[in-house]
């Protein structure tokens, strides 16, 4: 259950923003924006004036979000239609000017609602989203703790069982299997409607060596061209290199972790690519503190990646890098802000990060390492609780 | 690899309908409609001309994307910006009207593409591209057979590891990690931006009654209020009813079945009401052929239903039914059309189904069943390969 005293922050925080631009009211569909702003994901659609109380219209079922919102006020609806004149009823007028999540909204729906809400200007009101969640409360930051402790406790799992022979795929089968035990939801939730999230993303030797469609400096090999990325069919054997990106998520916040695993041992240039890879990992954490840019945490990632003598793997082959080394956390897999080129946001207390500097050797393999950590007054402090090391194990 | 001619039948079709419509060509983007219509997933955008041949611009990782596309034509492209000048440069004209997926494009995504085709009208085309994949070739319908094989081994082991103590989602763990051995790609595929495709819906008991968010006679607990569907925490026990519903998929084949588990035994009336809805289920297949409309079958389902004396809970608890009983599926889990009320589209032969017929008692238990069939010239012909029966296991 999401605090009352929460979602009254987090909507008296989205409602400065939308006085501040001139916003009349937003109205939240999208799931996730939806538990975040009243803490249930049931079928409803919220609607946040800029000032007063909220109101939310449940489609689907209204008796679990009364049980799950603290928003007081809820109306249970049989239609959308019959939402512009509630709101004509319960505010005494209507919005003139109207955000809405315009960023994941599909062209024929926002026609739909433009439609409904005639005489309305609809206009994007996904940035005060993105914005109000960018920080995290300290409720927030206990519940990615509780899911780095899920998430940590798989690892110690991983070690334990992890042997030749077992493909990608039911390895991943397995430590997930072990999460589900504690907690672990199955779903990561990525906002972007072409990008695909997924927790089993296990890139042994040269599948760690395969550039492909993601966003990453690897996409590994995939279940088959349908589905081209992530973990596939290969075994895993004894002597490569193993990375294992697990996206982890605990009542719906997420930890995003890599760490690089080998069964007896892995080739010296793979060992070092870990090491250099751990050494710029740390680096970034001394630097990060309020104030500093994302944008320069980024130019630094790079600089140090060049003076360790990795400059042509480092985040991806050349032509082929991805331009981030970390990125925002929380009910979504992937949130603003990106630790990447040209984007320079100041770090503030409370933004939580997943930091993930890579390399990847094309057709070859991958190395890194991958932890979440949050922004406090004085530096970075992590969240994740997997020893920041590489993955030895001997055979059984 | 997806044959070359499956990719000309697709494409011929696809360019027919835009004649008739008056669309000069069409913009695919969205990860599934360019593997059906070009064979590959990779990070690319694929322009339809209303005649002549397709291209393919491929922004990343081309050496992939050349590899599983049978597309003659493929050009790697650093940015999407270089699209509308290699168009002109191909063709030597731009298209008047331009066909995009405005069902799933983002407003503000398909405003950047409005922009960047300055001049060119952009309407839906994604009318055509559901008309295009309805209907199944005899090479699909082999593909979707392959997944039924691997759903009903998946099936086997169930009956082989079910026991009391095993959480839901703790037994959906160990079942898709089988299932991944076998080629399984773990995400299901769904369209709709609001809809979560997941292959863990296991409903055990009381669980069957909850109903929620979900276009489905009943949602399950979940995991928590964050993503609260499918299977939860709850421990399976003896003497209950079980409803397992898996969604599996190979090679971007979706196959959704649905079994009725008890371990040892279930109620009488969870018993009888599973005999109903496999009656239910063994009565609409013999109805279906071609003609015959999607809502007359749906129709056909309520009618019997009530003569079975099962009207309350069929579909879902009174005043939280679904409209529909069965809905086309493919390369994703939901595909049109639907067997569904006031949707009266005539069946076709390669038109493919997951029927679904379902009671809910709400609080209490869900029984049901779930089949795929194709329909052939004659009639209806199940793909799935999952004994049409109830599951009794006695605790090992």
């Amino acid at each position: 259950m999401v605090p009352a005293e929460e979602i009254f922050h987090r909507i008296s925080r989205a409602q400065h923003m939308m006085v501040d631009i001139g916003i009349d009211g937003i109205i939240i569909i999208q799931r996730v924006d939806l538990y975040y702003f009243s803490g249930t994901a049931q079928k409803s659609l919220l609607y946040i004036p800029n000032e007063g109380r909220p109101t939310l219209f449940v489609r689907k079922y209204a008796p679990r979000a009364k049980e799950e919102s603290s928003i007081e006020q809820i109306i249970e609806i049989g239609s959308v239609k019959e939402i512009p004149s509630l709101i004509m009823d319960t505010y005494q007028k209507m919005p003139g000017i109207l955000g809405m999540e315009l960023d994941v909204l599909p062209v024929n729906d926002f026609r739909f609602y433009e439609k409904l809400f005639d005489g309305v200007k609809c206009v994007d009101g996904s940035p005060i989203i993105h914005k109000a969640r960018m920080t995290k409360s300290d409720w927030e930051i206990s519940r990615l703790e509780a899911t780095a402790e899920l998430s940590f406790k798989t690892f110690q799992y991983m070690r334990e069982v992890i042997e030749p022979g077992l493909t990608e795929m039911e390895f991943s089968g397995m430590f997930e299997t072990f999460a589900r035990r504690l907690g672990h939801g199955g779903q990561l939730r990525v906002r972007d409607y072409m990008t695909e999230g997924y927790p089993w993303h296990v890139l042994s030797g040269e599948s760690g060596g395969m550039v492909g469609l993601l966003d990453a400096p690897a996409s590994g090999a995939g279940t088959s061209p349908a589905f081209p990325c992530g973990a596939g069919s290969k075994k895993l054997v004894e002597n490569e290199p193993i990375m294992i990106d697990f996206g982890a998520v605990l009542d719906g916040y997420h930890i995003d972790e890599t760490r690089m695993f080998a069964i007896r041992t892995m080739p010296e240039k793979a060992h070092q690519a870990s090491l250099a890879a751990i050494e710029i990992h740390n680096r970034i954490l001394e630097k990060a503190k309020p104030g500093v840019t994302t944008d320069a945490l980024y130019q630094f990632s790079l600089d140090l990646s060049k003076s360790l003598g990795y400059e042509e793997s480092f985040l991806g082959p050349p032509e082929h890098k991805v331009t981030f080394v970390g990125h925002g956390i929380g009910l979504e897999l992937v949130e603003p802000p990106i630790i990447a080129k040209n984007r320079g946001i100041p770090l503030e207390p409370g933004m939580v990060f997943a930091l993930e500097p890579k390399m990847v050797f094309e057709n070859k393999f991958s190395a890194g390492i991958e932890s979440v950590f949050c922004v406090t007054e004085t530096g970075a402090r992590l969240i994740s609780k997997v020893p920041v090391e590489i993955f030895t194990v001997n055979p059984r």
